[in-house]
């Protein structure tokens, strides 16, 4: 029998697709998505999946925990710092897409995310699911999944080889990051709609981002003492980040010691690929779960970059793939047959 | 001394659009804006017009207006319905935006626009304000100028003098439009977010939207019963409107006949040109006050297209140009260096 | 063992796809992909599927036919003119993507197409592979597909079902359809560049597109005597046709009749379903292989809107839906999984 | 009398947006418009201005140069760099749109540009025209305006002030920039095409780019010893430059300061203005001759933003601005009434 798997928070755009991806699993069976908005509805109307299901109430997702083996949360940091606690509670594995869980301390959700946490004793328990670098989540009695932001993912991939490998300085990073407008989630916003946002680029949560201490954290395990500056911006497309990285090179750092640092890294990876840096491209990987990344160098800089699709491999997709490993499927399961979007 | 306009409602496109046009005018002076939305801050600011005014709030409007000599409305029907007698009492001039006195009857407003008109009396005396069609609004002791749809603007232009004519057959009559977003205002709704519109398109009330009374009302100026079937779309762009539209040849018209019939009704306007239906873009004209209209025909159908930016020629453009011809100044004033959008 | 099949172009978009789709497909093995411009490189590199092939030489593509059950010509209508005849003399399968074998007589191939047909006996043995409408292609000896173009499946799937009931009549119809840039194929204009295309819409070969022809004729499998017009317009997007379909309703026609009458002739098709027209969006199909459709009416006229992804259900899924109908597999094979692009 | 002006290579985006400022200026003349592409045939229909010219041959550009007082060169580099010592030779002013006359050495050009400066003599005596920060160009006898690139005008804005109040170090300065598809030109490419390039964002010319010299030798005005790192991005949209810029901050050096340091510099300027970084946007300057600029700090960095419209500020209108300094008329004449392109 497949494993059971429940998606809280099923109408947002990442929940909506890893419900999807999950519905047309081949090792796991979709069992509940939960959404308020949709209550009693069809699964398979919103989600465009083959699926009976109707949709339930979120203030169901504890009970219906139990009847799972695994539960994917596509809520609000708050939302999850609250239930997923209650759900490991009742032994059920969880994979949590938002931020609740992948700061190190309590001071840093006051600070970043504005609440007080209300589980701080899970922040070191729970594991930050990048598989390309921090490895596939252990199947213990419970797990813990904080699937990684998707900023994260996309400056993580090109930089921290680079960083372990010795190759840039830890400090004076800084990471000028584009966006699809999707990362923001369902929006109901004059200041994101299709009229403020065509054929605009702009700048936003300028030196204040939550993902910046995430990224910093991350990267920390790669080198002591990183210092960075992250700063997102909005792009008028639809799915897709790019990150585009700049550290200070090592004295003898050359161009072509990062491409190979970056190739050597990921060449057994089934989902993350090093090309040229004009290669790292959005519409490479939108709609899939891939990433790529790319580096080059000079005297002054090294210049490394990575493209996701923020939904697929900065979110849900990724969700999926620590599923996988937690469960000893195959990585790719449910995700190797997604198109990229581009023609 | 310039006379004195004022805008009410000068924080939605076709508002803001009408005080940047009136600030630069050569002719007017613009001396208040209304919005409740940035009372008391700088139109400057908001709208980039070099003006120091301040938003007044909309429910100054009427003691404002005894201070101008004309006031343009930028406010929604119902709202429109109720402030423009009470202007023209005040023996000032109104050019309004809003549908409120476009139709014929008050029973048109209750099944079109949801609301019971308060001056139905007035619906006779308004000047229906597309000025290539139906002439210069006369400056009466008081003038109510009801401003045209953008979609009417779009659909009317081609249609009318090949109707007129004889060419066509007034019934059967087919506009396919398809409108950019800024045609429906300011939104904050999902439904017009930027993750939603972009690489869509959709029709919208479909046998239901409020310009198909008004089209086939102007319509019947050029011939009686007039039947047709308006049916929008949603384009993800910006600004513009292209109407496809589609009527049975009267036996014996051709090409030549509806090519010619549209190049002499327009061979002297000074913002609507004649051209070959290929050329009927969008992006031809946005931006500007210019409308491009085009028909060919075979033995089954002529094909008439129209073009505008629904801002300019199909809302704000048009006041002006209104006011213009109201107080006698050149029709082009104030519009003729509007430079279009597209590269 | 897997039936083998090879596709002939397979660096347009189209035929891109077709390779995707059949790489990963789990009945059929993709055993070759031609390709002058990519001619000697890895398929993976440029289509990012899992497969070992290096692109052969379009003039290798005869030879290569030899070694397949079937081929798909992803080529212009010229060439598959030319080249289908060889390969069905060699007892191999044809789908082919072009217009080469839709239309019913050499003439209609000078006229529309510029050139004399080489081979017109084939014209009528053609099987026309519009699935829902006109069935599965037999498995003859050898069979011809003719894949249909894009416009017509989005206008054939809800137009003929109404017209075969007896809904509207077969004069005065009118087809406004609008379509994604991809429509095109890859070009290398600056017609279709993206400063040119994006955020205009215009009309193009007005009165004058090939697609005529091939709906008049397809339609005409409903009904005697069809006469239609039809519009194509480009649209600033990558994927996507939306067709707004116009026809006059015969006596006592009613909008829950032309409702009902797409129901039931959509009932049982796993691609094609019927919903309100507001709901036949682009964004609802893009990046599958599935259909929307929906009709509505009143007592002037019935409106029937198709939508569809031009390059699969419009192309490459369609040729794979007609390869799984010709060798008995499930119809929805390697094509079920596709997720729509939309977040 | 007003001066004369001609425009050479009038069919470019750049050309063409100076050819119509020009038409529409109150205090020029606009005499001549050459374009191969175009050549005899009417302006207006091409440019949408009201002028009776017709496109003369570039190959005449020399001898029409004789009948007016300036040129401006919308030429390649290479063509500028031959034409401009002729035009000068005959006592005619010229502002040069490309790169011809913006580095400082031949050697430069070499590198650079790829070919052999012509007129190596003339490097120093170009005034670069970027006036808020380098002041008019002198009117001297006969004056050579090199008009500022595209991407060093939106990144020298927001940078010069901050480096020359000492508040930034002048190494180690990161320019990530991100452009719409018309700084490229008109293009026939499938690179370029629209297929391509929506939904995207790349980085191009990684550690390449031609900007790069232009934008060091300038820094280098306002402090020495500059190292910088450039890199360029395209962009989804038509217009506009947005450059996100990192600089590391001398000890002590506030967000305060910084923000103060530009509102300072841009406080009397026509066209600039110096806003919070979040609202450095595109959208707030496209269709007009402004610039945005902002910046911020914290302990690790100094980021500053610049918002253009590259063919305005960026190319044409700034042009246009260097020729009213040039000839004392009002800075903004002819370009005070460009309206932004946003609703």
């Amino acid at each position: 029998m497949r494993p059971r798997v429940g998606v809280v928070g099923a109408s947002g755009y990442s929940g909506a697709i890893a419900a999807r991806l999950l519905a047309g699993h081949p090792d796991f069976e979709l069992t509940f998505c939960t959404s308020d908005r949709f209550a009693s509805e069809a699964v398979e109307r919103h989600l465009a999946v083959p699926t009976s299901l109707t949709f339930e109430t979120n203030g169901s997702a504890l009970a219906l925990a139990e009847t799972v083996d695994a539960v994917v949360l596509a809520t609000s940091a708050k939302v999850s710092a609250e239930l997923a606690p209650a759900i490991l509670e009742k032994k059920k594995h969880v994979v949590d897409l938002s931020g609740a869980f992948r700061l190190a301390t309590s001071g840093d959700y006051s600070k970043w995310y504005g609440f007080a946490h209300p589980a701080p004793a899970l922040l070191d328990r729970a594991h930050y699911g990048l598989p390309e670098l921090f490895g596939a989540p252990r199947h213990e009695d419970v797990t813990l999944v904080a699937n990684p932001g998707c900023y994260p993912t996309a400056a993580l991939l090109p930089l921290a080889p680079l960083l372990k490998a010795g190759l840039v300085e830890a400090t004076g990073i800084i990471i000028d990051a584009k966006s699809g407008v999707t990362g923001a989630g369902r929006q109901a916003t004059e200041e994101m709609s299709f009229a403020e946002v065509d054929e605009d680029l702009r700048a936003y949560r300028v030196l204040g981002h939550q993902h910046t201490p995430e990224i910093t954290r991350m990267l920390g395990r790669s080198a002591p003492e990183v210092r960075l500056t992250f700063t997102p911006h909005l792009l008028p497309i639809r799915r897709g980040i790019l990150a585009t990285c700049y550290a200070r090179p090592r004295s003898g750092t050359t161009k072509e010691q990062v491409a190979a640092c970056l190739a050597d890294a990921y060449a057994k990876t089934p989902f993350v690929r090093a090309v040229a840096p004009e290669r790292v491209t959005i519409a490479s990987v939108a709609g899939t779960n891939h990433a790529r990344v790319g580096a080059t160098a000079d005297a002054d800089v090294v210049i490394a970059l990575g493209a996701i699709d923020n939904l697929v491999k900065g979110a849900a997709g990724q969700a999926v793939q620590n599923l996988n490993l937690l469960f000893s499927f195959d990585e790719t399961a449910g995700l190797g047959h997604l198109q990229r979007i581009a023609p």
